[in-house]
């Protein structure tokens, strides 16, 4: 073995934050590479077995390589090849951020194994050119909230504040999305008054989680630009956020693009939360399973590499 | 004299924060109100005394009747007359929030000489109802920085942490906008896209007046939801903006619908900002006026009243 990293899964958008908030769940892909032979062939386990769409399977192989360009190393070992073992926790398709942790993990391991001393920053800008958008690839780098803001001069990464009195729990289905028609179903243009309170909203998202205001929160979960388009995909969509909103959540929407769901609650109510969330899914027949997030899961390091291991999760913004 | 307030002039949308984003600013309006006569009279010193438009004029008028309609008493004093009287350093349709301050004024003299017990929530309500967005109303009435959010439970307000080594600095010219125009310049519709970008950089703007960072503060500035249907209406707004970020300003908008502009700078550029914006605006035989901002500039207060006096600033949210 050449090196081994690790990364977290994550949830993004958060109701509001289309495209550039995300946060890190702590839910784990380990995946290590060995340098040689010819070709980079890839062997998975836990989630990763069940992989159903081919291009996801692509996904550590285009990391890896998109790093190696960026480094100026050989795509393979000196032989041209390399082999990663990946095993994860994260369901893959479900809003999680499976794709984004792959993709990071397949940069990372390239970085490590030729000691092309990327920066977190080339790294973010990798993975954001391969998955499209960085709301789940910066929390995975990153770990923690963080907000994610394209600008003419590059992508700008930030930390954000979560307030300890509140909880956000994700409760998991076991089915997938299509997180590619999830992203069809968007439309071309929006009203500019509702683009209006999608900014306003995510505005209260950041003031929200930093201060832990409910009504900020209530008023962010409730998003304007996304979620409309896409809860119609989601069996049992209306009634998990119903029960969670209920049981005494802020709010309730999709974790990314779903098929997860995620609410935000007081502390004192996450359980209460949590438990209405899956009896909804229940009553539809369909066993969901809880995670409660804590804000402060790292982002992705390095576990063992060639010559120079160093554990220390990658906080460092840009 | 029968009751007299105080009402702060006040910057809206701060870039990316359209129609929900405003900071209190030092320049104040001073209106008192004398029961007796016939019908509501007005008369106006200072910059009221230019007023353009005569539809500007009515603002004390209609936020003094909304709030005695609001609170159950008659339009004006027991013989249904009342005499405003009111002086303001506030300029008038340049950006600076001088209607705002008007219709709360004319609200809260009324809500003190009828001694209605208005909450702020409802003067809130009274003054974005008539303002038609809660940009400039909110921190005319609370101070300070401020996030307004429409919900379906009603607007929720939240005060914005200001970081202390940044500075917000206005550049005002010595001709107003046309507001109206300003709004029928919007367009109806926006791409998706663009709508996400304003999301995100509606987020920016909080986390970067939380935190200072120049990079988020930069991001937000540059907003794409309504200042690039408004700047061709501000002569020298190009060459305003550039000069400041050329002085190291992390970037500069309107204010509010403009005519001024509002620059944002790492404390230890401000002054040089100030003079380059100015010079900017000299270049083009324009004398504008600098205002510095704090971001602790109290709201409106009652600062006589016919039985109760209370002096202390209205700093209760919702």
């Amino acid at each position: 073995m050449t090196a081994s990293v690790r990364v977290p899964a994550s949830s993004s958008n958060l109701g509001s934050g289309f495209d550039c908030v995300g946060i890190a769940i702590d839910r784990w892909l380990v995946a290590s590479v060995t340098l040689g032979g010819t070709g980079i062939s890839i062997r998975r386990s836990g989630t990763l077995s069940a992989v159903p769409v081919p291009a996801d399977q692509d996904l550590f192989t285009r990391g890896f390589r998109a790093a190696c360009a960026a480094g100026g190393a050989p795509p393979g070992g000196a032989g041209g090849g390399a082999t990663i073992e990946a095993a994860s926790d994260i369901s893959i398709g479900c809003g999680l951020g499976s794709s984004a942790a792959a993709i990071v993990a397949g940069a990372l391991l390239a970085d490590a194994a030729f000691e092309l001393s990327l920066s977190r920053a080339q790294i973010l800008e990798i993975g954001t050119t391969i998955e499209g958008h960085p709301d789940n690839i910066a929390p995975a780098i990153y770990g923690g909230a963080v907000l994610s803001v394209h600008t003419p001069a590059g992508l700008v990464c930030a930390p954000l504040h979560v307030a300890r009195g509140i909880e956000l729990l994700i409760a998991v289905p076991p089915f997938p999305n299509d997180t590619k028609a999830a992203r069809a179903a968007l439309p071309q243009t929006l009203p500019h008054t509702d683009a209006a309170i999608a900014a306003s909203r995510a505005a209260a998202l950041v003031q929200g989680l930093a201060s832990g205001d409910g009504a900020l929160l209530g008023a962010a979960l409730d998003d304007v630009l996304h979620v409309p388009f896409r809860r119609g995909r989601i069996p049992g969509y209306d009634a998990v956020v119903a029960a969670a909103r209920n049981a005494g959540a802020f709010g309730a929407t999709l974790s990314g693009a779903g098929s997860a769901i995620l609410a935000i609650a007081p502390r004192e109510r996450s359980a209460a939360v949590g438990t209405a969330m899956l009896a909804a899914w229940r009553d539809l027949g369909i066993e969901a399973e809880l995670i409660k997030c804590t804000s402060d899961v790292a982002g992705a390091s390095v576990i063992a590499a060639p010559r120079t291991p160093h554990h220390a999760p990658l906080t460092t913004h840009q």
